[in-house]
């Protein structure tokens, strides 16, 4: 993997960089939408590609329970399974086992957990965490990290990023054994701050990260319950423990004014499900706020969902339609109201983009903090 | 409306028409994709048009009771409502008012019923059939009748025969009093044979459809539970007493042989719900019989549906890959399920106007035959 810095707003920390992957190039910053199962729910992956999405995020917990990962690989990858030929980060399987799974047993040599949908017992370590995402082919893995929820004391917060440290450095050694081994595309490997809301631990999981040396750091903990003022604060102190030749991954994050925010902050890349899971519950994004489009009052309402957006559903459809859908309960809401949320959210990223290369990030930021 | 005989099969009665609708032409024989609530289900109306469905059929009842037939006569009618500018056909209500409904209570004016949805209670007459179908804009409308379920006496379906036979000549008057009236696109309205399994009732019914003088005659009370020879029976007899220069359309019919063997007989059009609700539940139509795609034996099948299939989702798509989608119960599979299998019924349709225009229809009929 190759990553270019190609710009820099000059009053805030927002960049513009390019990542050169094996499934080709993803502009930075960029917003990665969530295809948990192998799917985003209710897009094709035609579907995908007309609205540009660069790199798709997949969770490699709800691969590992179902279809297997072994299946995948033996399918000749996620890739190839989904009919996806552009870039796929997988996450490490961590987080879902600590937010989905139940009797979780932690030791220092991994997690055993039992599986949400039928109770089978699995084992997820480091080495195992980077087999499955190599058996997956996904272009960037992430090491596997222990998740705290929030909140958590110091002394919690300092064992579980020391485990998490530990566990970094056997990912990286069982994905240099697999390198060796693999005749497939390259894969890349990101490192995950952790240390919650301490400065001090933050700062020494990005030190030790750094020394172990990954080609890209994630930021993660955040968006786990926190304030927002707090989370910005992490960021902002975490960022500067980073160097700045390589991409900076906020993990799970967030709303369109986050993306705005953190982008501000010299974040990259980012992730959430949030325009996917709010359009399946009728929560659509516009640029002056969302609508809930239930409401009585888009019953007769012949506007698109937001007339200054240029995506297909708003060239096409009206609120009234949208809102007879979910009414009804219609497969079509779900997939018409998705392309709409992703549309937005790349949208976002484009206007992001916009501001950075023409040096006037701050206006965007104000115009965001404004708006709210 | 207007209507072509384009060929005609030289050894059945099978032909090839074309109708000019207000929306467009459409070639015959054509099958009619269902559209219950003003969406195919889990289809955008784009993908309907790149599978080059020529026509869809909607339900004046579902649409009556969510969102009304108001509401969408506000909006502009269902063409601009759905977005999908081809013709549209409606039916009368009459037959989910039979089939859905409770507490019906059924005079010579009409039924009065409560909707399955909320209980709350409607009227349903000829006129008010028409007014409702007029609202919505459709192409081609039907006449309101009477609909028995299968078994009925000769004495049952007889009375519910002059019933509709009634129904239908005050649907054509209330349409020819709404044409006055109207300043909007040219509808047209089909007459609808009953007379249940009985040979005298069904002459008597196409006899006096036939002096109330419609532009096309459907073949009503069919595919509701009786025996396939005994349906295919009825067809073939109402037929010989409907006009060759009118267009004839089988309600409700059936399976891809069934498509087969009613065009056989001299049906032009039908519609049916089975491509999109099997798709729904996982079963998928091919060349060779179907699949069920849950079936663990498809758990690493790297083939597409059916290789002799050139759908978009076969093309893309493992059956692996739409296994994983069903079992995982993902959105996606009811949209990619959907999509082969109203391509399937399409395809089925191209290969019927093939072997008419080849004059070649008895080798086709002979090779569905022999398949199952």
């Amino acid at each position: 993997m190759r990553f270019e810095l190609l710009d820099q707003d000059p009053r805030t920390r927002a960049r513009r960089g390019r990542l050169h992957l094996a499934h080709g190039v993803v502009e930075t910053p960029v917003f990665m939408p969530v295809g948990t199962q192998a799917t985003v729910k209710a897009m094709t992956s035609n579907q995908l590609q007309d609205l540009n999405v660069e790199i798709l995020l997949c969770n490699s917990y709800h691969l590992l329970l179902r279809p297997g990962h072994e299946v995948i690989g033996r399918q000749g990858g996620l890739h190839k399974f989904m009919a996806w030929d552009r870039p796929i980060l997988t996450d490490s399987g961590g987080y879902q086992v600590f937010s989905l799974a139940s009797l979780r047993k932690i030791t220092d040599d991994g997690v055993t957990f039992q599986s949400h949908l039928d109770g089978s017992t699995y084992f997820l370590g480091p080495e195992s965490a980077i087999d499955i995402q190599r058996a997956l082919g996904s272009d960037i893995m992430m090491c596997l990290d222990d998740c705290l929820a929030y909140p958590a004391t110091h002394f919690e917060s300092d064992k579980s990023m020391k485990r998490s440290m530990a566990w970094a450095e056997r990912c990286k050694t069982q994905h240099l054994q697999n390198k060796e081994l693999s005749d497939g595309l390259p894969q890349t490997l990101f490192g995950i701050v952790q240390g919650g809301i301490y400065h001090d631990l933050r700062k020494e999981s990005a030190e030790r990260l750094i020394s172990t040396d990954f080609p890209g750091y994630a930021i993660g903990g955040l968006a786990v319950g926190e304030p927002k003022p707090l989370m910005y604060e992490v960021i902002e102190q975490v960022e500067t423990h980073l160097p700045a030749d390589k991409p900076r991954y906020l993990m799970g994050v967030g709303t369109p004014s986050d993306l705005v925010e953190a982008v501000a902050l010299g974040v990259d890349m980012m992730d959430c499900v949030m325009p996917t899971r709010h359009a399946r519950n009728g929560w659509l994004f516009t640029r002056t706020g969302h609508i809930v489009i239930r409401h009585a009052k888009y019953k007769e309402d012949p506007e698109p969902i937001d007339p200054a957006c240029g995506c297909p559903v708003c060239r096409t459809y009206s609120r009234a339609y949208l809102r007879h859908l979910f009414i009804a309960g219609e497969i079509l809401s779900s997939v018409l109201n998705t392309i709409h949320n992703v549309f937005f959210y790349l949208d976002t990223i484009r206007r992001i983009r916009q501001f950075i290369v023409s040096h006037r990030y701050d206006e965007l930021l104000a115009e965001v903090r404004q708006e709210l």
